[in-house]
């Protein structure tokens, strides 16, 4: 885009690379089954969950800086793709592969911005800070409560099991807000109950 | 979702419920035209758009503000559908449409959320506060941008000349920030003379 003032130049060719990741497709699928989701509409979920869920979080939250990190926390999969939750192969190097990915998107903006944009998604991935924790909380949460509503789907399709789900959770839901860590309880025993997921002991 | 507490359950059940926003589709394309792009897509786009081009903005903004307008702006059409910019008969009667839609889905939350949402929904309908006026710029800068990298897109699709786009987006524009109203204006521009839309005149 040719425009006179580079920095706008620089936002824009953002805002239009960015739309890639509307063509990265998860395991999860929206209601009903109907398709998979992909990761602009998954962040959208999670910005909203942001602000809607935020009572439950005891500490003081900065909520606007967890919707930013929600928002631009799946880029880094324009070039790096999705990695399956459950694929501890592809999980080994995904930290490598989506750094170099972060350098490349965010490295399209004008330097404050990219540093602002590269320190989130850093703070996000280091999930140390209270932020980062409850956004990493609402990022698991999300395609928990998509799995339970479409009776299994991404579970039952590879055949994940009850033990599995709560050892990929498990660092996640101890720093996570009590009731939220209540809802993933209550809907992984749903899903169980309902013959959705199945125990490996 | 039967959990023992109502107000979660209230605000799980909301948000299983705006799932249906992913299956509202919108008339423009996610980028290389190869499908419609659909409303929660849409949504996310903004949600970033209103943090990387707040600088723009010269009066006092409340971003986080801004962002939670947009992400929900679009709720509404889970009822009463997407109405396209340019059908002028539709246009009518949409913010009737729309309230009625509002009222159902933002009912389904805890009473203080409900009118917070709604609350929020109608300060963006009524385009009078910088937020408002601010999310509204940028709900008409993101299609403008993705038919312009899809060559035109939903406007060559529909015929629309740049005499119906700038009518269109006549009050948006006024009110809006400078540097984004330059954008829009170099948007078209190049549209024009690159054949992409073609005046009546």
């Amino acid at each position: 885009m040719t425009l006179l003032n580079s920095r706008l130049k620089q936002q824009m060719d953002f805002l239009l690379e960015i739309d890639k990741v509307k063509n990265i497709f998860r395991m999860t699928s929206v209601t009903g089954n109907e398709r998979r989701e992909n990761d602009a509409e998954h962040s959208w979920h999670l910005g909203i969950m942001a602000f809607l869920l935020a009572e439950y979080v005891k500490e003081d939250v900065d909520i606007n800086k967890v919707m930013k990190m929600v928002l631009i926390h799946d880029l880094v999969e324009i070039y790096a793709g999705d990695t399956f939750a459950f694929d501890e192969k592809a999980n080994e190097d995904k930290y490598e592969r989506e750094r170099e990915s972060a350098k490349k998107i965010f490295g399209m903006l004008p330097e404050d911005q990219g540093k602002e944009f590269n320190d989130l998604w850093e703070e996000f991935e280091a999930c140390e800070t209270i932020e980062a924790q409850y956004g990493a909380m609402l990022d698991r949460m999300q395609p928990l409560l998509q799995n339970y509503i479409n009776q299994g789907g991404s579970w039952t399709e590879h055949n994940i099991s009850v033990e599995q789900i709560y050892k990929r959770n498990e660092i996640t839901l101890k720093k996570g807000p009590k009731e939220l860590q209540d809802i993933v309880n209550f809907v992984v025993d749903e899903c169980v109950k309902n013959g959705y997921v199945k125990s490996n002991k």
